[in-house]
């Protein structure tokens, strides 16, 4: 399994089990300088947290980080960072008994066919503890990005039959609700419905949404590294996702070009009720429009950069399902343990971090692009 | 632009501009032994030629390729394939006077903010051309996936606002009507839809859906390197791609855990009609349905591998369109030249041609995940 | 510093500075099933740890490692290996001083200009502790590859001036002497010359070969990617590697093709004097002699691979030195703190470490290589 | 044979065998702006042509390279630059015997083992032409590096047992005999041992020496991306390279600290004499000797990067020799054909090339590593 690893220059490599000693995050590729201390992560880890809400599992973690090495006197050193989350809390004696069956929507079985077993204590390398490495990581990204001007605001667009009412979008409010939904209204009725979900032994998926502004224009590399594939790529390596999109998404394969395309216009253009075009980065140009979610032939063109992904719903559900075991016989199983009804709230900061990893690395590749920069760079 | 390299193992290297001397693709990786000639390559060029339906441009590109190196006695030694397809019949002169200004929808702006200039002749490297060399190097992964057992069905499963109806599914009327629709009463439907946009000067998208079978289980590296993730880079790297999915995609996001989870059943089980469940590599267990789309923690799970992804109307139309031009004022242009009022037809053949790349890189990958099958391979 | 991944299928990524929290590796890509605890890799760790002898500096560090993720029930599981060793026992105050001043033969002022400052502490990332994470993953791939006949004999073959003689190779007498010599009176002689060199403040370097038999013909991958090439990037990723060299190295450009060019031999041959051609994998053909070292084209041959690597002198010195502050002023300074006044002796099982990674990465990568086995593999 | 593919940013892909239709290389990664020609490669493929001299094999190779992709308007357009040399001239009888045995010295016996067959006409992808790949390649980096003020010396510094003497380098002589040494007394010497090796029907080999001015201060990753260790691959990945130094290389392995060490001084102390101290970079310091060859921990020093590659005797020679055929007997052979008895003067360029492209791509990835650096950027 060598696809531990993302990003080529700035680099990502997580590592650790649901139920082993740990899990952790190697950052090969920062850029030195950079301040950063534990709570710079640690803020971030605990917005994917569990047990904030009683929509999310009542396990307690309180996965602290520490600072293994590449920071020296405050600052990043330019060296690999190592970051460490100690696993407690782990009651494995809830798992024991999936050691014998394959559960319906998990990896088990692809996981015993492909290396002979698998840990099966809590997911093992599938839980959704692995993403603790990636929002670690995702958060030097973030202050990094930061200092350039570029900002994250990321939420939960759906949450099962329940979306966001774009008029009453209020950015404040994501934090307000432990849905993370701009919406108090669409927040307060996704909670009943997640209410009579979990009566129910049952659960359900929804829909983030990540708007990255203040992009400089060329981000991406044409071809295979569009910035979009490598978003595309980032989003769905998430365990959840099943679906992306960019700007309009499967709505652009129904609208027509007319519609579809964005009119460039001036900067002084007043054209800014639906795109925050004053995120643009060269103050060059503007569009009047932005179907397109910030990026054009594969690189972002200054406009924000907008992006969804979907969530399935979580397959550990407590209901009565039918799978087969280990010695082929078709069985009814109910899986026990504490789990999320729904994962999609803990997620949001995943997808956030794994944007903004993405990102940073375009960023770093496109200092190389043009002979006369490089050559200002060494002067 | 270190981007044009895609693949770990099976590793694709396309390089060429519109109206260079040529488009051509290096393939690094290939197996050696697999009878390869020139005719293998050119039978799916020609799905994606030009010229074949009113609904394409009706530029005639005749794209006959020749083989460079890395075939010796009719089949592949090991070594790099180069292939060339020389460039004939561009109209340089219909391209000249958008050097000038910004086109909505291209990638006009960002290659001029990211390389200083660029190639403004048909797109650059930015023209639907520069997917011939994907075309080339998927006809022959496709060829070897094909001796494993694995085959690839492919087609247009929504023209504009038109879908196919489900219920009249028929694989053979694909190759019957020239926008490779599986059903002919949708094809005609979205035909006189396509008839229409052309007298506005107008374009349209589409979704496109590919459907892979016999694949083994536990394909796709867990973590970042997914073969969903894998997957959804190859589909975002296609120029006009704006949204992917796996299985139920986004319509997972609105389902829940009881619905949406797959139960696995023994391989008697009788379940084979929404899922080719006699697809299984191994034999050993099965699926009841497949909104999975196949995969289960990043890894095949030997269901069909079912992807869809979402085209955004050609942004090339003859209308009358605002833009910017470079001296930075605001102006009206009327795009000349010959363009497609819809490039999804053509594109079918792209998305199975990276599907193909991407499942086969992940074959080999899976080589080598376990110690026992390693040794027994060298013994 | 996107640079402390090394390797392609069976990756390695370091950490961890001289004085920081602790050192580390992970180990992402190795095949699940391999037997594996502490114990294995603790063994390997203690052969480079430093107080063994009076010719290593006379620090004590435990160099405990700990297995924090990758192993379950005792078996590599296909996740990646993260292996932890806790730094104890720095006196940091010995090295307060040099971080006003550029050590000369050190990596101080690189590090400074790269980077804008540096972790001066004992050298920081550029410590021969960075080498306790190529050691642990060394070890998993030595494991790994004894299972496969595939063994390693390294050595120090010179101590400054003082060569082993051929005449008097005993593979026994490795591990008899502090110096890991084949030879007990070169050993001797090398003793001495170490003790003069202590009295004068001086240091000096040496040269380490290593043997690896048992290969498969065909590891390694022609043109880039050469056996020869990765082992030499390999070795001279090594902090104190000036040199390196296959077979006979640069004997070979003095000596003539008639004399260079190794026959090949039915297997039956009786030519095993110099080179032990029991080895070879295929049992095919093998080799009158060994001058290649093991190699053609790239490629494993079937002969045992030898590779020589030069290591030069120690830099920290306790001499008068002269060189250059911060402030741009030329001073003479007394490099105080405890230092190997040779590194050769430890940095034997280093060597075989990243010949080993090296090896296990191309015998991965070498399973691709025809269609016809892989399509075996796969039935 | 994923193993075509050489660099990071700066990404080199060659293909090709002796006896195909032509060998090329696509530079996937160049920047753009860069003012490019044919004329601007030729010259550098001129230099490795053979038919130059008697020492040289007379076949008639007149290699003219057309640029296909990536150049528009005189220009680098930073897409991939494809280029194409066909073969001509192929006299394929001559080689059609060795199809049936493994000719010592050559990569004919693990080729087939690896692949199951081999492109057996002129060592097919192990011929001496693919090197034109990586001279072309080569060609781009040497004048985008100059543009920096970068430059490569490059000569042979020892043709077989004949050495040049240093008190009589003289540059200016490295281009006025046909061995491209920098010493006319040696020239001729090693001619007159040409000469007899002729007629002996033997072959030798000898040591290329590169230096390489202007770098600056940084350039290289610590760890396993040393600048060193880069080199090291480029240069071992040439067909006949057996060893490899940097600056003392093995002599550095007899020396001591105090005599290794070079001193570090400020820039106005006059120390220029063996070491052209003027190449520093950032003026801010110089250092008395340059024993490391312009590297330290990996990274450049700003002194001048001296290195040195062994190249073994051309293994293609006329003499009886024994071997073992396809059938598994012991034979004599002769090698027909026309070969160069040595192949170092023309290996000149090569060596050149491959420090280029490994130093470009270092240069690309430097501009990464400091935080106040990139906001600058893009500032």
């Amino acid at each position: 399994m060598a696809g531990s690893t993302f990003g080529k220059l700035f680099k990502v490599i997580t590592w650790g089990e649901s139920h082993g000693a740990g899990i952790g995050v190697v950052v090969d590729g920062c850029p030195a300088g950079l301040l950063l201390c534990e709570e710079d992560i640690q803020i971030f880890l605990n917005r994917r947290k569990p047990g904030q809400s009683r929509f999310a599992t009542p396990r307690k973690e309180n996965d602290f980080v520490e600072i293994l090495s590449g920071v020296f006197e405050g600052k990043t050193t330019g060296t690999p960072i190592s970051l460490l989350v100690r696993n407690e809390n782990q009651r494995s004696h809830d798992y024991s008994d999936i050691a014998s069956y394959y559960r319906p929507g998990h990896a088990d079985y692809p996981f015993d066919e492909k290396y002979g077993f698998r840990d099966y204590r809590g997911g093992g390398r599938s839980s959704g503890r692995e993403t603790i490495g990636r929002v670690a990581a995702g958060a030097i990204a973030i202050k990094l990005l930061s200092q350039m001007g570029i900002t994250f605001l990321t939420y939960s667009e759906s949450i099962g039959p329940v979306s966001i009412d774009r008029n009453r979008f209020d950015k404040d409010e994501i934090n307000n609700n432990k849905l993370y939904m701009p919406d108090a209204a669409a927040a307060s009725e996704a909670s009943s419905y997640l209410e009579k979900l979990m009566t129910e032994k049952n659960s359900c998926g929804g829909v983030i949404c990540c708007e990255v502004t203040g992009l400089p224009v060329g981000l991406g590399e044409p071809v295979f590294d569009k910035i979009d594939a490598s978003l595309a790529k980032a989003m769905f390596s998430i365990g959840a996702v099943k679906g992306f999109e960019i700007g309009d998404g499967f709505a652009a394969a129904t609208s027509t070009g007319l519609e579809n395309n964005d009119a460039f216009v001036t900067f002084s253009h007043d054209a800014a009720s639906t795109c925050n075009t004053a995120c643009l980065y060269s103050g060059k140009l503007s569009k009047a429009s932005n179907h397109s979610g910030g990026t054009l032939g594969g690189m972002t063109d200054g406009s924000p950069l907008i992006m969804r992904a979907a969530i399935k719903p979580t397959p550990s559900i407590a209901s009565k399902q039918r799978t087969v075991n280990k010695a082929g016989e078709e069985i009814e199983i109910e899986i026990k343990g504490r789990h999320d009804p729904i994962i999609v709230p803990r997620a949001v900061v995943v997808v956030e971090s794994m944007a903004a990893i993405t990102i940073l690395d375009a960023l770093l590749e496109n200092m190389t692009s043009r002979l006369d920069r490089i050559v200002e760079f060494y002067k």
